[in-house]
């Protein structure tokens, strides 16, 4: 039965809410994967850094982080930095949970390849490395027989990249269009029912779904950056969020949601690419819709894409919460954990 | 490199576009999974059977049967059905489209428990083996190594039973509701459109959207099977498309219609499963939905369900068809496609 070796680069939101679902699956990791697993490494952005490859108690972690102190006194060695943890944790998984970089991916793209090279599955919820380092992480994985895993860089942690991926087999991507930012559509939404943007903004970082600068999401960046994922990973062709060059929603003024909703339209901040040979030509911009689109009904914090393909016609995924019951740390979580099976699991 | 005979048992329109299909992807199985083919038996519901260990031709057999021929003139020795073109074909793969059987799932689910036996693999479209014999071919599949494949039986080749599969790991499935009858959705939508009952089921059968005798979608059996079919592959629970008790949609008038329209509403023929412990409650029924629906928006031959699970809230695959480009059949060609790939692929 093997056992694993966890170490989480980032422990905030998301990193504690895999924390949690790992232990509510243990026993079904263990029955239906023989899988079982321990926590050994652990690196905080601003709480300090912990490694006992004997296993930490990451109930104790949490709470040490929700009281605000440092997890060092956890630790069995002094470290300081991701990358000592990631030495020290003699990790057979790592997941990288760092803050995004769009312009370089970095350092997250750093701590992917420090893992990878010390063979270990490295698996990510940042989108930075995937644009910026799809290739190289790819290829390397591979050459070391491991998984890099980043299911949750797009739509959360519901099963796209799997999906295109395991059930789409010889399939050629022409184009794509979705809604991938829940900030920008939950803004939209809101001022749609009568809410001022600035109002809205607030509402989405008081919330937790937008940053504390939320100008990456509403400028498209963030979108961008999924676009530019999407293109690589499907059509294979490397591209960047400043290829993608987006418009962001600042432009969409309460009269034209207004007047749009008179007639029976509204704005969405629409996210598309259309591969044409071995050229892309991609966009991050807002669009009147109107009831006929698919994207049209995706509201607030829903989101969703539509890809076409030479074998379908149209493939949507939609992921929707009418229970409001999950937080976005969960299901971003689900998408990491999701990996760290397939990881564990490579010839089922 | 792993070279495959292929036998169809049943060989109309979705046969045909399956062999089309891998004609085209004949040079992308050879590069990519190193899969090269041979048809080497062929049983058709009335026009003969054929087989030759060392290959038909299938554009013979096509024009063949355009011309309301029989196929027998190809085969190196004389078959007469089905489970003798099984026998004779030496195949390693089995593709079953005869028709469906509702009540029993016979004769298909012979004709892939022989197959299974002989060590094919067995990849069908038709939805009667997955109701009446999931559990014993998918023991027997496991047993003797091979697939027992079924992505075609729902939404027609649109991967599903796969995404849950392989991208849901340890998701328990609470519950899942959709659309899955074309014929009903389109006699629905085109009804909207004020044209009559009679009229859309004659398009229906025209188009080739329904069958002959379109009673079978009509009264809710295609779609009550479908729905035994997910809830016993998703949920493990055995069910069948008697327990489902479908109603149809005779009882949906023209001033229902309207009057629903008026109030922004329509009535879709809404499938829905779900478990409460070991215990499931499932309806095929038609529900009057208004626009914050999901399912409100799929219309005409469009498909889609959404699911919830312990680990997503709402998860939602969608199959369009915006260009009318892709025949149906087209589409259950590639969820067989898709299959085929999965068996000659294991390890992947």
């Amino acid at each position: 039965m093997p056992h694993y070796n966890l170490a989480f680069i980032g422990f905030g939101n998301v990193g504690q809410a895999l924390v949690r679902l790992l232990d509510r699956k243990r026993d079904a990791l263990k029955s239906s994967y023989h899988i079982t697993y321990s926590v050994t490494g652990i690196a905080t952005g601003r709480h300090g850094c912990a490694v006992n490859v004997r296993g930490l108690n990451t109930e104790d972690a949490i709470r040490l982080l929700q009281n605000g102190q440092s997890i060092a006194s956890l630790s069995s060695n002094a470290v300081n930095d991701p990358m000592s943890v990631i030495e020290g944790s003699n990790a057979d998984v790592m997941f990288e949970n760092s803050p995004v970089n769009k312009d370089t991916g970095r350092p997250a793209i750093d701590h992917i390849r420090a893992a990878l090279k010390r063979n270990m599955h490295a698996i990510t919820a940042n989108k930075g490395p995937v644009v910026h380092g799809y290739r190289e992480l790819t290829e390397l994985a591979k050459s070391k027989h491991r998984v890099f895993g980043f299911e949750s860089t797009v739509l959360g942690g519901a099963p796209l990249f799997s999906v295109f991926r395991e059930a789409f087999p010889l399939a050629e991507f022409h184009s794509f269009h979705g809604i991938l930012n829940s900030t920008t559509n939950v803004i939209l939404s809101r001022m749609e029912r009568g809410e001022s943007f600035e109002d809205a903004v607030r509402y989405c970082q008081e919330s937790g779904v937008a940053e504390t600068d939320p100008s990456n999401d509403v400028d498209g960046w963030d979108a961008a950056i999924k676009v530019a994922a999407l293109v690589t990973v499907l059509m294979k062709i490397p591209f960047t969020p400043q290829q993608v060059n987006p418009t962001g929603i600042r432009g969409i003024t309460p009269g034209m949601i207004a007047s749009a909703k008179s007639e029976g339209k509204r704005y969405k901040l629409v996210c598309s690419a259309e591969r044409n040979g071995e050229t892309v030509k991609a966009s991050v911009r807002p669009e009147l819709l109107d009831a006929s689109s698919p994207l049209f009904h995706i509201m607030d914090s829903d989101s969703g894409v539509t890809v076409h393909t030479d074998v379908l016609p149209g493939y949507s995924i939609t992921e929707t919460d009418e229970t409001k019951m999950f937080g976005s740390a969960d299901e971003t979580a689900y998408g990491l954990f999701a990996d760290f099976v397939r990881a564990g699991n490579p010839l089922r």
